[in-house]
């Protein structure tokens, strides 16, 4: 098969730390003939946008993102060439693939022996450390790019890349029964509508914490099983309490950029488990020892997701149990879409298709 | 079989919290007929002597003890009575038996239910909520109080009875593979050098933290294969990483009263976890959220142990597999005991021989 | 609270193994005067009818049932009266509570100290070495009835407490992930259609196999993925395997009396997890080793379920996760309905309602 | 580097399944220019001889071997040429490293993915599937070779290879804790004597079961715990149950081509598992389902081990925690040796020294 590939594309770029995000026409795409071994051209529908993009851009998280940077690291497009001498490849030029934040692992350190790729001790970061998804074309690797399944829009997958794998894999590891209660703090926001659905697909019990009619319709809609708006809430450990039966939840999914772990240790139940999702900058966990030990809570970091954990969540999207809120956007649009996340304005996720 | 019970006896007892340990010679001995169903007496040979007691009596934690109490929860003794009525219970008079911090539990709440008792909505706590063990005769709890092997010196026992178990549990759940390596800060006193040993024994690699010439032989002789003394090291995590191949620990048992787990989210590698077993009264986790995230650790209250870590510590015990250092004492010392916990000057554990 | 017992009742009772269940109107009833620390009365509701209850009056298990023997272990009535001298009773008079196969269990052994209490060394079994449920009054044991949720049927409740319960029990435990697909050998019967709609709460994918119209379209109602008819199907382990993207099923249930464990090894993918559930008198595993260990097959054992599991599968069928099927007989139907369960033409569970 | 590679070399080979194995002199060495990306050519300094190596020749396994086969799958040596265009090779020219029964797998298949390589659906087993290491050179995989630790002899790692790393992930796996009971059938061979050292190192208890004076002693001196002679033993399921308390063993580990399985349900306690790692061609498990269910027994299919089982179970070996017992024959001694495998008469493991 062979695939005419241009020699130049538009991207949105940013050119050092805290820059503003510029959309380029003239940025060159890699040929088959520079491809190394393990690497394929991925021709892009669509990408998701989402806060890390921010993070990186504005160069706030105690690690440094490459510059000049193309970010982005929820995209889905068909492969259009794969470097000469790559051995054993599980996919093929025509292949309709994703892009998610971990963009490559070494698959032979510890980490990556041990089915844990997104801890690799020399991980590449789409959108971080390689460039990411912001772009027409982008460079991407025939061990992690992730097969869509058929009968899955890409725009709907494109955010489960990122923001659905990863509330998937936080609760597919929080150590909860069926029937057993979680807390999704930011149940309405773009993470949080996907842990709704996640849940409940789980059979878990829900208690979705966000604030506004609109986000409370949402989430009761998705099946949240409880609601709780924090603005009207007078003490957030009291009600949660009083949601299950006096006892507490047995987990929450820490997934907002504040801190809430002191709160969650008081209002989940002895044994209870806190996935440590969200990533912000400087923020400590701040939780009182005492309690944390005495109540026998467990902190569990959950790094976004590794290749299994993303066909896994998509796998439960092509079944029709989740199902993304976003809006359309074009490539043109990115530094409006910056602006409106550092307002904090954006209704659901956002996905720029390539073709508009 | 009769055996002779005293109307009065012995104790330590506090007034009430922040006033001085008192010995008096008159306090009541309750009567078998005054025993409740699932109520035992425990004529006592010994009882160590632990911070949590200083923390009790001084009432610096954040939850309250009874007053006026008699302390204590590491008493070893014989069964000299059992209550009327008790069904099904597994021990008899004249049982050697152990008290260890949990005294009681519902066995029915949902913590019980699990196998966690230590957590159970209604635990009685010994020598905090009832009385414990620094006396000649101890009300207990036929189904909590700990069978002693054979063969094993109640002095010996003692120890295992809170510090001992308290290790053994946070080391069985430390989420570690044989030849692992773990970290022990204050791997020489009190619970640290059972630490040890009891790590050494499940064949991890320990790294010994602590401070002088003493603590480390005693460390080095008791088998761990690597010693920090932490007021020489210039920086505690690159010493851990540079004797852990550059990839830094597994686990880490915190049983210090400060903090470090910032510093733990630093040495520790990538999936590492964090046993979080000291109870400072105020502190906070204050680990960096972004890190540990971003290295997916584990950070896990682990709240003294259950039945089943009593006799299975207690069981290594007595195969000779960890040794208690201590020094002996008389009841009439233990106000000159508590000065030293709170100068700090105390080596390896205090155990108080009821029979001087 | 005094409620009037009567000093006999009617019972369905087997005089000894092998010999026919009879009826008998003046079967004693204990007073309240001769409950033991511990026991509890029950006047039961309704209880559903299990094929143990035949295997025990037939006595064709390798254990002995107690004789003569009042069957039935899936009970459901109010506690009128508990024995003197029980302490921390976690029901009282008037609840309405569950009685189960696992009666009473000794709370201190290894197996209930480790939260595994149907494993107990000194287990009472229901309708097996206690009598059961066929009968107006019950003696059970305060620390293992279970609460029976508001708003859910007696007779609802009934079949929970073993059917429902057995098989939540085995999903719980069969080590799947959402999205997963389990294999239900006998999906369309009293314990499958149970398993089917656990299996969907659970977010499991669910192959039903069964055979007959009128059971293809239960399990499809219910929300089986897939259905294969064993009878028409030409080989269960090519219908498997292509119906799971040619990899095999993550899990099976295997409840069902013949032995199916060849095959499962044959139509699981590498590292799946069999789940023995059914209790053949005699059968043997018989599924090749050099397959088992070459697959990294998984067989656990899995044994009806405990004081957890009750509370949590009730849960679910209380918030109309799992609806039983089944029919509504009088307690002198009882004799009929064995002979039913031997020529196999019982469709669902079957459950006496004590009021007819 | 430079390294001269010869035209041809000795090598052991099978023409066709059940025929002799014999010793060539002229088989052809592949050339650093036909070495595939990911391909590496390693210059053997020993090879552990198994009785895989003979079920292989043998044919009388339900899978089939390449013909002709060069078998043996424990081998070290030094690494001569690395394929061109192979991308992120973990290992150089130069590195000394071993090769294990799975020689390479496709790093992106679900087993893969969960870490579980040694089930990857497109595997490559040394002297089965490819040529293994029963020659002066042998082509390996650059992601599949294991370094082996400094001052660890190639003679002593090259049984741990097969025979440690498989005893070794069965007991890691086998969800024991410290002071566990382990039975080793087969004790005193050559899988067993490392077993026995690998489960004291982990801090479990061992029965040894075996036969003879010489065996006895052997597994005394590694530390055993217990010793049944089962020729002389009336019932090993009442001498393993009078050894372990009443109680039964924690877990077994079957090494041993014959069953074993029916008598392990019986001798463990509630709960225990049992550790399937023998492969014989055609047995059965052969278990009562009744007692395997209702004593919640797990049998866990355990197949030798993956990239990470022989990196910690080498790691171990090289800090003296197990020590092999082997005798060094030469290449041409290997008909020989293959001929007192099938009279039962090697004592300990079997290594070639390719120097001789």
């Amino acid at each position: 098969m062979s695939i005419k590939i241009p020699k130049t594309q538009k991207v949105a770029i940013v050119a050092s730390s805290g820059e503003d995000i510029q959309v380029k026409n003239d940025h060159p795409v890699k040929s088959q003939a520079d491809l190394a071994p393990g690497e394929c051209l991925v021709k892009l529908h669509c990408t998701g946008v989402c806060h890390t993009d921010l993070h990186a851009a504005l160069g706030d998280w105690p690690l440094d993102a490459k510059t000049p940077l193309i970010g982005g690291h929820e995209g889905v497009g068909d492969i259009v060439a794969i470097g000469s001498h790559t051995s054993a490849s599980p996919v093929k030029v025509g292949d309709r693939v994703g892009i998610k934040w971990l963009a490559d692992s070494c698959l032979h350190c510890e980490q990556c022996r041990k089915g844990r790729e997104q801890n690799c001790l020399d991980a590449k970061l789409s959108g971080f450390t390689v460039d990411g998804t912001f772009s027409e074309y982008v460079v991407s690797y025939v061990h992690h790019v992730t097969p869509i399944p058929e009968g899955l829009d890409s725009k709907e997958a494109a955010s489960i890349l990122c923001a659905g794998l990863t509330v998937y894999r936080a609760l597919k590891y929080s150590q909860t029964n069926p029937g057993d209660w979680v807390v999704l703090p930011g149940a309405g926001g773009g993470l949080g509508h996907l842990a709704v659905q996640y849940a409940k697909y789980m059979g878990l019990r829900v208690i979705a914490v966000d604030s506004g009619e609109e986000k409370k319709k949402l989430c009761l809609d998705l099946g949240a099983d409880h609601w709780i708006d924090f603005k009207e809430c007078k003490d957030i450990v009291d009600s949660v309490t009083a949601a299950t039966d006096g006892l507490g939840a047995h987990s929450v999914v820490i997934t907002t950029p504040g801190s809430g772990y002191q709160e969650a240790v008081g209002y989940l139940r002895k044994g209870g488990t806190i996935m440590a999702v969200g990533l912000p900058g400087k923020a400590t966990l701040d939780a009182s020892i005492f309690f944390t030990v005495f109540k026998s809570i467990s902190i569990l970091g959950s790094y976004v997701g590794n290749r299994q954990d993303a066909i896994e969540s998509l796998a439960i999207a092509a079944c029709g149990g989740v199902k993304c809120h976003f809006s359309v956007k074009k490539l043109g649009d990115i530094q409006e879409v910056y602006k409106e996340f550092q307002k904090g304005t954006v209704a659901g996720r956002v996905v720029i298709d390539m073709a508009l």
